[in-house]
């Protein structure tokens, strides 16, 4: 089988590795109609994160079960389903209360960038749907599974409400489903902050109701600008920077909050500086599996289609084009035909 | 009129000073029965802040107002009332929204180690009772100005519910504060960390279920221990130190709260530790103003009594003796008598 290791910055190949098999009794074979690249896959690819040896790449998915482990007692051969890129137990006290990818078990999916692969403690972190999606909803399945859980985490970390004046930092795949979490969540007024005339124009059909092109100190100024002073109710942190995170923080007003998402890379925060800002954050690796039975219902109705940030399709032996893309930002998204 | 003030570490003198007079039409003069020191105000006489000049100290008071500038509403002279550290004016949007703190036009109370004091901005800064309370109630009242209001602001921020598992760090006034509020919030398990017997012991009589005297790694470890390795749902920090801050966040489930109200010195956050530990952080400067009149009806109807915390009475005079034993932890919270 070909599929997609990372062996270093820059250095990605499509090349032959080992069929996925049954490692343990918990495992699942999947068959991916569809795969795709994640903003976070352009950290060890731009070389920030160190890439210690050669990498299957690919944490998001959603396919065809083809072959289970003998413990299985959820999810059986043929179904249709939706996994997160932790694997997770579903059962420790950490998943029961909704923080699966916090889970004592918890184990990264990898090698998800492949016309196959095998996903560890499948049965908690599995979720099958009821029917078997027409292919035009594939693309938005396969957002849950990632960038669309993400999006929403980042909505509720930050706690958002309806009415509320909701910021979003960050025009990536992320932030603009943030922008449709939050439209999802009943805010009424959603800032985007993107330069990008494509992120822009998809960001107020996710439901943007004003652009910021402004960053950094400029950025804050204008958001405080567009809410007489005050600053957002909440702010959706998508990126992962230090100067992301300040200019969400700075975004913020008093009793306000920041949801994180973005894979902080170099962040700290001054104690006594959100202290006297009266500013909350929370963040993590989003709980997708929590959320996954809820957003593939809003996918089945029509009420969401996460799917639209994929604005290139290529077939999967070309991946090295679809990372190339993604980081000179010609595309928001890459989905990947195996 | 004689009254306390810093001149720098370990340099508190009761001299005398300038009668406090309306200096603004939203002023007003109080009259203290009985005034206190803060731990807060520890951390200048310790060195730890720096003292620019001679400092009139004492931002607690509650009393009987003598005098009121021109454009006063709803205080009158002879009325019993209770303000927040900070002045407010209670119509900014941050005040409307709960954070009073944060007000617009906040302005630091000065001077309450006094016989008298000023309070600016008094229409939005002063709550006044329904009956002037009996002198035994009054250092309860006392007490809601900062340390109660604090405590129940690290509670609430720390998102304590009914039912909850919650973990007090510092063993201070404010902390022991905060195990009250945790029980009035239906918290079903309180661990104080103490090494203290006599602050022991009032912990439990507030309402703690088990004490902690470990600290650091040890102290993580052992909450560990009595949460069966999984965290508590929600920390309170009241101490204002990295080491404190680290407690609470290692101590705190994933999906749990850390609510910090010791004012942070020298204190960072690692935003991918926080990241990947799911624990939300939020804090500040209590918005006292907003508690004052429900805590007021719970102090009046003897459901809560803060002034426990207050083991040493002293003479006004003698307040650096009171200062003394308050840094050498000989006392919790010295209550001084003009």
């Amino acid at each position: 089988m070909e599929a997609t290791v990372l062996y270093g910055a820059r250095d990605v190949r499509f090349e032959d590795v080992p069929a996925p098999a049954i490692l343990d009794a918990t495992d699942a074979i999947i068959r991916l109609p569809f795969t795709c690249i994640c903003g976070s896959d352009l950290w060890p690819y731009r070389g920030i994160q160190p890439v210690p040896g050669p990498v299957p790449m690919g944490h998001e998915y959603c396919g065809f079960v083809e072959e289970v482990g003998r413990s299985f007692k959820s999810v059986k051969p043929g179904q249709f389903v939706i996994g997160s890129f932790f694997a997770s137990d579903n059962t420790c006290p950490h998943c029961r209360h909704g923080y699966q990818t916090s889970c004592q078990q918890k184990t990264p999916v990898l090698g998800g960038q492949a016309p196959r692969m095998r996903v560890p403690l499948a049965d908690g972190t599995l979720v099958a749907t009821r029917d078997v999606p027409q292919d035009d909803l594939i693309p938005s399945m396969l957002a849950l599974s990632d960038v669309m859980g993400t999006g929403w985490f980042a909505a509720e970390a930050a706690n958002v409400k309806p009415g509320a004046t909701v910021a979003v930092v960050g025009d990536g795949a992320v932030g603009l489903l943030g922008v449709l979490s939050a439209t999802q969540m009943g805010a009424e007024r959603i800032i985007a902050m993107s330069r990008h005339e494509s992120r822009q124009q998809l960001a107020r059909e996710f439901g943007a109701t004003d652009i910021v092109t402004e960053r950094g100190e400029e950025g804050v100024a204008r958001i405080m600008e567009l809410t007489r002073g005050v600053g957002a109710d909440s702010v959706l942190e998508c990126v992962g920077t230090q100067e992301a995170m300040q200019q969400a923080v700075q975004s913020t007003r008093p009793g306000g909050s920041v949801g994180y998402v973005g894979v902080p890379h170099g962040v700290t925060l001054d104690g006594a500086d959100l202290f006297f800002r009266h500013v909350r954050v929370f963040g993590g690796p989003a709980p997708v599996r929590r959320y996954l039975p809820d957003l593939i219902g809003l996918v089945f109705n029509a009420q969401i289609n996460p799917g639209r940030v994929f604005d290139l399709t290529l077939p999967l032996a070309q991946v090295a084009e679809g990372y190339r893309a993604m980081d000179e930002r010609r595309a928001i998204k890459t989905l990947l035909r195996p």
